[in-house]
């Protein structure tokens, strides 16, 4: 391993990883990812036996077990921002035993190389960076463990997008990986969630301000679609018993939805919240990388070139663990289900039990921490046993 | 009863039912409602005795039992168009039996007064026409069935905005209604809900062509955000098991939503049927009433201004029937659950078994058809009771 290439511990650093060349064929030259990496020293924790059969602490990071963690659609490679309860000293994803490594996705906006990078002309990509598949992502961190000198990885652990990649990488290189636990997706995209998705899309495209996807030097962006996607996208990740229980019927504060006249001054307490989200990610994402991770969910297939989605899942030789949330309607349990009977290496299916739907693996934080704590000492007991 | 105001059985005809107040405080100038009936004199059916102990058949039609059959929200009260296998001669709803009614909601687009009708000032209410609940589309129908003559209705039944009307009517005017169905429907908007119906406003306005509510003389209609509005709901009101065994993640015939380049006319399946939907809806379907249907739908509450949500279901002193369908995510299962558990005079739960979501009270008719011949049968005995 080039441990010099790695950043400091809870830092990121761009790597380059080369041309990728995306399954349909269009060749992405010079692909940089941002990448974050954990791995703290021994702390002088004295609470720090919990977790005895893992891998030993304090080893230099070179010999240390490798974790990659797959990030979901609006996230990013600081995994400690958005996975914050899980990742840590002496935290499920232990930062004291492990390397753990996150990059932001081929075709985000948090670092990586996507359509709001400079183009080789000197102009943003725009509308001329290709369509792209949750395979050209995994694709493109194959080429930046590759670059780091990292020969194989105890465990790719992701959820949403995060897992649909995780099952590729399963499907990829299943020589590389010694584990995987899958959260929260499915072997392919459901036509009802190609529905919301492509609704999504369109909602940016039909802003004038996107431009046809080439709005990056206009000084406009598409910011009323990208907050119309996002008040959809949310309500799929929230439960609906969740939030009737917060919001109910309720006015927003200081509004009257039930005055003589609508107007849209006049809302539900349920719409400031969602307006709150809305106005959050469209000063933090680029809609050009939004339309993009959103076709490449579209495109989710393990099955396609493969024989069809349970042949291909049939063949998985890396022992994998699937979890879910009982309420998700966007990845709904009976996926997860599915995966389990359909796995060719299957090693355990854990339900997350709450009223917050899909994002429940972000939410629920101590039933996702024994979920993690489970699977990584599967993972271990693996490890050892392929190290002999 | 005033027959000679009735229209044609099958046929409809215009109703002016005078001024209407609403909720808020607005007087609607001389509302239309466009009013359906359906009275058969008997045939000579053979098959015909199957419903022995309903309504005798064939009488005069101011002898008959009256069913006032509520609309849903892009519905009308061509009751024989959108709900072909339910209603007719020997059919659940036996049109040689009942007088059967079906008027289009106050605020409308198929021949009620609605944002699209003509203002007395010559050009239409748009913008002006104002934010109605749905118990101001009761009263505009308590005034119909007023100005008809008729006295008494032995059992209103409606699905969805319907069924929000439906139990309305029980504690509105309970002494009017001898028995209520409320199909696929809650005793309150939910907040996933109005994140949801808001949302599509919020679509249609955001269209240029919507002119603030003012576009009927612009030559102009918001067609763009209609279909955005559309395709959300559509993917609310169908199961994703449903959708998924018909399109799961095809192309579109002829396109490519694979290739190496995004765009809008490489579809999946599930898009082009989505798209079908879509643009059948913005041709029959007026913009301004979609946006006040929607509104009066977030206003649904059967607890305003009656000591809350459960006390006013409490006092219900009709006999109510709630069905609804096992994978409704608009209107889930717990919903009836809930109306069943705090309705007054609560008389039976139905279950419609169906992977196709909240449409299924549209589609599965055999079933359908059982609960409304189980639901008229437990009307009639309740009307004979109360005729002594």
């Amino acid at each position: 391993m080039h441990a010099d290439l790695l950043p400091a511990s809870g830092s990121s650093t761009h790597i380059s990883v080369g041309d990728v060349v995306t399954e349909a064929g269009v060749t992405i030259p010079d692909v940089q990812l941002k990448l974050f990496a954990y791995y703290d020293a021994t702390s002088a924790d004295p609470n720090y036996a919990d977790f005895s059969e893992g891998p030993e602490p304090g080893l230099d990071v070179q010999d240390r077990p490798v974790l990659l963690i797959e990030h979901a659609l609006t996230g990013d490679g600081n995994l400690a921002d958005w996975w914050p309860e899980m990742v840590g000293p002496h935290k499920p994803l232990d930062t004291t035993r492990y390397l753990i490594l996150c990059a932001n996705v081929l075709g985000g906006c948090s670092g990586s190389t996507g359509p709001g990078s400079t183009h080789p002309d000197g102009k943003a990509w725009g509308s001329r960076f290709p369509g792209i598949s949750i395979r050209d992502m995994v694709t493109a961190e194959k080429a930046l463990l590759d670059t780091l000198g990292i020969t194989h990885v105890q465990a790719v652990i992701g959820a949403s997008m995060g897992g649909a990649r995780t099952l590729e990488w399963t499907l990829m290189h299943p020589d590389y990986v010694g584990a995987a636990l899958a959260i929260a997706v499915s072997a392919r995209a459901s036509a009802w969630q190609i529905g919301l998705q492509s609704s999504q899309i369109r909602f940016v495209e039909a802003d004038p301000h996107w431009h046809g996807g080439d709005y990056y030097e206009t000084g406009e962006s598409p910011a009323e679609g990208m907050g119309q996607a996002r008040r959809i996208a949310h309500l799929t990740y929230r439960g609906e018993l969740e939030m009737d229980e917060r919001f109910g019927v309720d006015p927003q504060r200081g509004e009257d939805p039930y005055g003589p006249y609508r107007g849209s001054k006049q809302r539900f307490a349920v719409e400031g919240y969602l307006d709150r989200h809305a106005d959050k990610l469209k000063v933090r994402f680029d809609a050009g990388s939004y339309v993009t991770l959103t076709d490449a969910l579209n495109r989710h297939d393990v099955g396609r070139g493969r024989g069809g989605m349970n042949a291909a899942l049939a063949r998985s030789e890396v022992p994998t663990m699937v979890a879910g949330v009982d309420t998700d309607i966007l990845y709904p349990w009976h996926q997860q289900e599915h995966l389990s009977r359909n796995l060719g290496d299957f090693i355990g299916l854990s339900q997350i039990t709450s009223p917050t739907g899909h994002d429940g693996f972000l939410i629920e934080g101590r039933q996702m921490g024994q979920i993690l704590q489970k699977f990584l000492l599967k993972a271990e007991h693996i490890g050892r046993d392929a190290r002999g």
